[in-house]
């Protein structure tokens, strides 16, 4: 069972004809969550340098950065609480996330474990980061692998 | 002083030439900026909604929304590290922040505080929230009138 959000709630208060207030809530729902996806981007590159021999290893970065990681993946579930897939919002999202919300919500929830098991690796050597930084990829890639459009 | 953060490193040591890295990163940090705030509209909504009177108050939603708008906000400074000033990167962010990152920042955090007290104030009633409420938005007002670009 679909139940609104009170975001969506809010909408329908704030805007009208109803079928705008629809389109513009989709867009706003879209974009809540690309945006958590793009600091999460901004968060994991670093690391992943790191990682990759390519800068020189922070612990201190990796701690904070998978702290914020895991700060963004706790907002995963709300922001995909709204149901965007009997809308046309361009979307990389798929309709089977709100088929399956309690398996994503779960993937979510797994990346914020991941995140903070990073957290600690880093505070220990960048032998630790490695380990738990493959394991926060494999958390991203299994989601990615049944719930965003592949290119 | 402005000083390359680690992400900058890793966007030159990924991508090249220099320059076709250097438009790739300052988009990267404009999106990564937006993102930040986009996440932040979406748990203010509701809140707006509340203290408008136009959708039932719920402390808990207050208070949990306030919470991730707190760490969304520490978030900013991060965001805001690299200086996209001397680029074209499209922005509504002005040069003016990096001339005074120093307050930028204090202002952001000053976010913080109030979203903190919204958090608390959520746990309480209506009446605690519009003002808590109140407070927030003045922070966010009090930045953008000096660092945003206006309509």
């Amino acid at each position: 069972m679909r139940k609104p959000t009170l975001t969506l709630v809010l909408s329908t208060v704030l805007l009208a004809p109803m079928s705008f207030a629809a389109d513009k809530r989709s867009e706003a729902a879209a974009e809540s969550r690309e945006g958590i996806f793009e600091v999460i981007r901004m968060y994991f590159g670093p690391v992943l340098g790191m990682v990759r021999g390519q800068i020189e290893f922070d612990g201190q970065v990796v701690s904070h950065n998978a702290t914020k990681i895991s700060q963004l993946a706790a907002m995963i579930a709300d922001a995909y609480r709204y149901d965007t897939s009997d809308t046309d919002v361009e979307t990389e999202a798929l309709d089977a996330i709100w088929d399956n919300i309690e398996d994503f919500n779960e993937k979510a929830a797994a990346l914020v474990s991941a995140a903070d098991n990073l957290a600690v690796a880093g505070a220990a050597d960048l032998a630790a980061t490695r380990q738990a930084f493959g394991a926060v990829g494999q958390s991203c890639k299994g989601c990615h692998d049944d719930y965003r459009q592949q290119d």
